[in-house]
């Protein structure tokens, strides 16, 4: 027997729309990557949309259990315009970030060569967003009284905790260190004085034991103006969930779409599972048809590879992907010939 | 005596840094703007990070009381880099806007002729945001437990009432009528549901009485892609208190600098004063250096002048900005300079 590759069983749920037409390319570039040096079993799940309406289960305590047992997950997307917003997204896609402890949502982003940014003078970007994962606003508390009254009051309510603040500050600063040793913390501090002034005095405190890192602050409405006029500018952001949420896909379109944009949603204490997901969402308006770029969806699976430690292996998925897009970036092509092209690169 | 000419009483808060630069020439050009129409009083307020230093007052009730009777106010910006974030943004801005019941928070959105856009192709953009002002994630709701420990928790509560959604939610359907006609609710339903839930519910409703304004709706993630990649796809953007702060700063970089986009916090009512003030900040590093763009500050001036119903006044000034930025828009020059450019033009 082969004693040197080592044995991981991959969770694959593609999810919703053209999250079942990539995800197969992220799991391909993954088993081509890993050759000789990993094997990989995958264990895939039908959950979403169709089995939501087909059987109405979201995801069934059993598979979340069988999940949780994985040593990764690839992820698709989730979303569907037949079901009411929330229910996938709260019941599945953030039922897993926050049941498997996800509290690093890691969103790196890149300037391709041969990507036109929608910029003028984009300049050269590469930062990586720190986005919590596991607090803020998405934690589903708050509610509604009076519902359908001229009367009804509904709240949402942000819970954060220093726990969980400073241990993806940690997170931040070591990366930081392995990056260009800045880190830029984004919130409203200026208006969310509670929430705000916490980030900021763990940052201070954390930041004491980096004396190497620099670190300065921007109101998230400010964020988005540099992100605009001078995104080059960022090395690490720092930042909340749903400021995170927003920026990441600012980011997104910055970089030229965000179908170049992976990311991962982290367990940085092992104890569960990290999932690799495209920051795009399941894009209803093109799903089926053959045309969205699995390069996100490929890029995720080299992030999963990076965490699991096999950094050789996710620069094979980088290189070919960084001179796929250089040659082509800029042509039409379907979902199923850029992953060729891709694979073949590798 | 002159029957023809009303009076009014207009606040002038000029507040912090660039502000006190700006706003003098906001008084000039309502000034100017109004000859032979309307016939201005000015009461000058000192508020702000001075007088907080100075005296520790932030908005003494007398003060507010005189402000109160006022017809309207000219504020120019608020923050000190000197005082904790969040005393002076909520002990005056935001007090200011939820005392006085300013709950239309209205942010237009024009790339001038003249003006470069960071984006390579941004089109011809052209929309107004509507933020509800005086509630949400504003309404100053959360607290802190075990500051300053590991075991700290601080939470913000979003706070919103169906009252408070209708008026705003009218309000941007009266404005559709009188352009496009087409409105974009931007929340963020699929996770923030019971908030997302009763907007959606009530523009649906409220939809139903303006068949002639088409709605559709955007999560904020994506509306921060779409203010890059299409701007020129809005018209009217709907959105909450603080979505609406970071839609329209990125919006304002989108536009070639927040230099060029004025807000009016308004009291649709009319029970009290509403509250006209460029969007940018005070922007300490540059302040006190005579190199602020009076633009935005003497826009607001318009919109005060349109909110009193001077329309022909406010055109002046509008003429006289626009042929001000097509002319001379890309030339660099001195806060002064630019504002007496803009009023030899009147
Ligand atoms: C689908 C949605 C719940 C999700 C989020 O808000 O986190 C998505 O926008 C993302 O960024 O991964
Ligand atoms: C200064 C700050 C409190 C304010 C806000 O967040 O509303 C500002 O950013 C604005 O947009 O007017």
């Amino acid at each position: 027997e082969n004693t040197a590759t080592k044995k991981y069983t991959i969770a694959v749920i593609p999810g919703d729309g053209i999250g079942k037409e990539v995800t197969p390319w992220a799991q391909k570039a993954l088993e081509k990557a890993a050759e000789g040096v990993a094997e990989f079993e995958y264990e895939p799940f039908d959950l979403g949309a169709e089995r939501y309406l087909r059987d109405g289960s979201i995801l069934p305590e059993d598979e979340e259990e069988r999940i949780k047992k994985t040593d990764a997950i690839l992820l698709g997307a989730v979303g569907d315009p037949r079901i009411k917003a929330g229910i996938l997204e709260r019941g599945l896609l953030l039922k897993l970030r926050f049941d498997l402890d996800q509290y690093v949502n890691l969103r790196p982003s890149k300037l391709y060569k041969g990507v036109t940014s929608p910029l003028a003078n984009p300049g050269d970007i590469d930062f990586v967003v720190v986005r919590e994962g596991t607090e803020g606003l998405y934690c589903g508390a708050g509610g509604a009284v009076r519902r359908n009254t001229p009367n009804e009051v509904a709240t949402e309510v942000s819970i954060n905790t220093a726990y969980g603040v400073e241990r993806v500050v940690r997170y931040a600063f070591k990366l930081a260190m392995k990056r260009r040793k800045h880190i830029t913390l984004v919130h409203k501090k200026n208006v969310l004085v509670n929430a705000g002034d916490m980030w900021q005095r763990i940052v201070d405190k954390v930041g004491e034991e980096y004396p190497e890192v620099t670190h300065d602050y921007s109101h998230i409405d400010a964020a988005t103006i540099f992100l605009v006029s001078d995104p080059s500018k960022f090395d690490v952001i720092l930042t909340d969930n749903l400021f995170g949420d927003i920026l990441t896909d600012e980011a997104g379109a910055v970089v030229g779409g965000v179908g170049y944009s992976a990311s991962g949603c982290i367990n940085a204490s092992d104890e569960y599972p990290s999932m690799f997901e495209p920051i795009h969402g399941s894009a209803p308006d093109i799903a089926g048809q053959n045309k969205a770029n699995p390069t996100a969806a490929i890029l995720s699976a080299a992030m999963l590879l990076e965490h699991l430690g096999f950094d050789e292996a996710a620069q094979r998925i980088h290189k070919a992907v960084e001179a796929d897009i250089e040659e082509l970036g800029s042509t039409v092509r379907t979902t199923d010939q850029v992953g060729k092209d891709i694979l073949n690169r590798m």
